[in-house]
């Protein structure tokens, strides 16, 4: 242990304050909660906001069915008590990576008011930025696009009389009656939205505006 | 929308890659795992780190019962189902942080290798590095400090009958056989034990040395 170089660090017995980790950052931690139908474009946009935010040097994190029902959330199915637990532990991780510093984009159909309001809540809570983004895409659309073929699935399995409660199939959409922002995403490119998404966030204070 | 800067914007469509966040931030996303009996110095130490990192312009992160059990891991108990899924969710918060390129810290009992060792090949199978350091304190030690008066309440209930469940007096501490750190804190300060963590981060590569 002789050659230890510890004379500069110094104890301490609690966590390192959210303010210091954001001066490090050159940001404010906060939540971009994305919700909208199924093939909506969701995700693509806040993925689009993560690339830009990443090239401006910003540290911006998307949490997604790719990372979080194949992991976190892998015990939970698709009853209403597991959906409400879902975004539950969403809300939650995307709180502790807004409370280390970071832009937490979530891209989940979160269809139910409730459960966006109680991460509301939870975010609020504890003084950090919850922002709601409400991609508003018509059903019709959505379904026309059936990326991943689960509306189609979805009719079919309506058809057979074995219902699977899939959202705007057979379970409701219930759309944020005041979001921080709406995007008509049919009607603008998925860059557009991301730029209007970045701007909202030099609104609020929580990235810089570009200069020039 | 005539306004919108979004020229410079381009559209994505997966995460941004962990090389690029990790260039970003100049340090390398992993998890560093404290486990050892209630009293063993685990958190101080853990803080300790967080702080000297932060010092240090790296982004690190205490994740701890504060941050975890009053929040995503509200709803489990102490039941053996409950202990063993309370530190799954802890292992896949982690691989999440240390993905957006964080370096966390978790500081729990962690009591049973069995979980710790799934946290470690949830870890690999992502090649994120995992660093187990057992903080190695005599029971008799903890027992003597008991910080929160754990002990003692778990010595009354269990002279009572009513067993707790308490790592080291009434449920077994599976001490790691090969962790990458092994402190005896009790023999050392909490700022002697943050910097052996930190010098083997640098050694890992996870973080640059200080020159000079």
């Amino acid at each position: 242990m002789a050659k230890i170089k510890a004379t500069n660090i110094t104890w301490h017995e609690g966590h390192v304050g959210r303010a210091e980790r954001e001066a490090l950052l050159g940001q404010k931690g906060a939540t971009v909660w994305f919700t909208g139908l199924s093939g909506s474009g969701k995700s693509t946009i806040a993925f689009t906001v993560e690339h830009a935010l990443v090239q401006r040097k910003h540290l911006a994190y998307v949490l997604d069915g790719d990372n979080i029902r194949h992991g976190l959330n892998k015990n939970l199915g698709f009853s209403a008590e597991d959906r409400e637990e879902n975004i539950r532990r969403i809300g939650e991780v995307a709180k502790l990576f807004a409370d280390a510093g970071l832009i937490t984009l979530t891209s989940f159909i979160s269809p139910y008011a409730r459960d966006r309001d109680q991460v509301r809540r939870l975010h609020e809570q504890a003084a950090l930025p919850f922002i709601e983004v409400f991609v508003n895409t018509p059903i019709g659309v959505c379904e026309q696009r059936d990326p991943k073929g689960l509306y189609k699935k979805a009719r079919a399995a309506l058809a057979q009389g074995k219902g699977m409660g899939f959202t705007g199939v057979d379970d409701p959409y219930e759309a944020p009656p005041k979001p921080e922002i709406a995007i008509s995403a049919e009607k603008i490119t998925p860059q557009e939205a991301a730029a209007v998404v970045i701007e909202y966030l030099e609104s609020r204070g929580i990235v810089p505006a570009l200069q020039g």
